[in-house]
């Protein structure tokens, strides 16, 4: 008699975003004319840019004749891809990274999610709380995480670090000692960064005491100061201990084209197996690439006409975020983020949690947010919006915000 | 310190056709002007048809205007796609399969490896020996198999059922249970086929000793005759025992393009739980949905002027498994398959073994095949050969093998 896989059982409720969207769907059933603004799941708005289309079009003509027709990719993506990413996004800022470390996928979600299989599952994972679900549900799937204690809302096995007001949200190094931790920056979801020297200390860190750092570099494009990196890979020894993760998602409004890679360097190894060699076996036995016609419009994120136009949608969000933030502080709360992130992070009222802030927003002025509990226990009490609505919905959100 | 997952470090050499791959690029480089002809990989070679290609630039075009964009696609795919799917895939062939029983993927590919998650590690599986390798592989990685006996080629946790000349290439039920069962019909590699009499016996099997069938139907498209059933659910109970792998590779050439769909029956359950709720959880969690562009293409292949270009574009692979199959017979090999399938298994000479074959072929007619032993031990002797590749390349590989 077959069984099921009981880590699956463990996990606490369906995955964040399918829980918003069902009492978002819950909600509008029972209010058919509320007008939804939705500032909650880190979806873009914005058309692809122009150069991007161009690209998709002429690539879909090329699957039109049998002499430029692109059956299956290779395992670890095309090559002008992988250059044009080991050009732009390493070689450009300093960094040795080789085209052929670098893995093209169908985006960073699950890259996130699958990374994991690669390691023992006595490995212990570390990760800042709040943060993306995503880490700690593939490692409660992957039977990785202990057991649940649904007061505090934490997992015994896995090593939490705080990040809230007090400590600016920047988390300290963990008492005990992580396998493998996972780090985002600009951070989601509170929008926070960590400077350069700050970064440096943890890839110090992770060689000291032997562990990975999966870096999760999604929103990197929305950097605007000068000292916080763009990637982990501008530390000095990060090739020996860190997995980049990289998205179109955001950068390049691919939330709906599918498009991400996973930077593994050969020097990342454990005695004789190089990381490496262990992912691509797992592209290669279960994985069979990205789309031709998406890995072509990801090449044109990296012309001249595509950085451009991107350059100029990623101000158009960051313009939103200011909206937001201003507009939040204006109307009293405690804000912080949307300088390098495209993620607004707020304090919730003290006489409410985060689900009730978020049902409160939703009935009151019919906006959709991101409870800050859904990310971890520090989040309890905070809560997310984001910048990638359009220009007027935003406006018209913050304005409801502030009126009620 | 961290440490890897040592089940990957059990698996045998890499991936069948990375090997492959390796091996043709070492000859070609030593041999720049031999014309190589590749039936080896099942990858398609004609263009997409007219129909999917006007719907892919449609659907780019929607992509390049806020009002049409479409950012993240629901979680288990777009209701268009799942619409069409339970119409002409089921209903119209008697089954009741609904719309939100199918989850839409990148892939069977992907789908077939991350299958086995949702199921306890210490289930033990039984597939066709030979067989795709990725069902084997990828519960090597999972820790599910054992171990390996490097003489006989076998696992020692994994039930094989040989599928060879003696028994015309047809699995009997296993005489040890398993919990998990892995069929693929039309058969790749063998081209072989099961009649829905036959089929209804492993329903009748799999329910009674509680196993799983994962039913791979991604050759569906192919079947040229009456008593072949299409999908597994033309068997009565099917429901409460089968998983079906849906595949546009073969039948609309998507093997560049990537759209896949899984079938999980709500009947399907272990005590309470519904293996629909765990395979949508793991869609939730490490997924984010087919392109929106391929999913629409996907919607194409369903349309009336669709159906028609692909029934011809199979038409066309079929000519060529006739001339391969013919070919191969004229030329003294026992052949069998390339009836219902787009795949040719043939008998190597008894001199040689399926490695030593391909090694001749590649040397002597410059023709690429896959070794029958690639695919398990009963598959040693024997070599496929696929229909995929255009007529003239078919018809001058088969007169170079016909002239050795």
């Amino acid at each position: 008699m077959f069984k099921v896989n009981d880590d699956y059982l463990k996990l606490q409720g369906s995955y964040l975003f399918s829980n918003i969207a069902k009492k978002v769907a819950a909600f509008t059933e029972a209010n058919p004319d509320a007008p939804i603004i939705r500032l909650g799941i880190g979806d873009v708005t914005q058309p692809l840019a122009p150069a991007i289309i161009d690209s998709l079009h002429s690539a879909v003509d090329e699957m039109a004749a049998a002499e430029t027709f692109h059956g299956y990719a290779p395992d670890l993506g095309y090559e002008f891809l992988r250059s044009a990413m080991a050009e732009n996004d390493y070689k450009a800022r300093g960094c040795d990274i080789k085209a052929d470390e670098i893995f093209i996928s169908d985006g960073a979600k699950c890259d996130s999610g699958n990374i994991q299989e690669i390691f023992s599952r006595d490995n212990k994972i570390a990760v800042c709380d709040p943060v993306y679900p995503v880490y700690v549900d593939t490692n409660v799937m992957a039977g990785r995480t202990g057991t649940y204690d649904a007061k505090k809302g934490i997992w015994s096995d896995v090593i939490y670090m705080p990040c809230t007001a007090e400590n600016n949200f920047s988390p300290e190094l963990p008492t005990s000692t992580p396998d493998l931790i996972y780090l985002c920056f600009p951070n989601n979801p509170t929008g926070s960064t960590i400077t350069k020297d700050e970064l440096q200390k943890w890839v110090d860190y992770a060689n000291k005491v032997g562990a990975v750092i999966i870096y999760d570099a999604a929103y990197e494009a929305y950097i605007s100061e000068t000292d916080v990196p763009h990637t982990i890979y501008e530390c000095d020894g990060a090739r020996t201990c860190a997995i980049e993760l990289r998205s179109f998602s955001k950068n390049a409004g691919f939330t709906g084209v599918r498009l991400g890679a996973t930077v593994i360097p050969k020097d990342l190894k454990s005695g004789d197996v190089m990381l490496h060699t262990l992912w691509a076996r797992r592209h290669g036995t279960k994985y069979n690439g990205a789309p031709y016609i998406v890995q072509r419009a990801g090449e044109a994120v990296y012309s001249e006409a595509g950085k451009a136009q991107l350059k100029a949608q990623v101000a158009y969000y960051m313009e939103n975020a200011k909206i937001i933030y201003e507009g939040l502080r204006d109307a009293g709360y405690s804000v912080s983020g949307g300088v390098n992130a495209p993620y607004i992070w707020l304090k919730t009222p003290v006489t409410m949690t985060s689900w009730e802030f978020f049902d409160y927003l939703l009935e009151k002025a019919n906006v959709v947010g991101t409870p800050g509990s859904g990310f971890g226990p520090s989040g309890e009490g905070y809560f997310r919006l984001t910048a990638f609505g359009s220009h007027e919905n935003t406006v018209a959100a913050i304005g409801r915000i502030k009126a009620l």
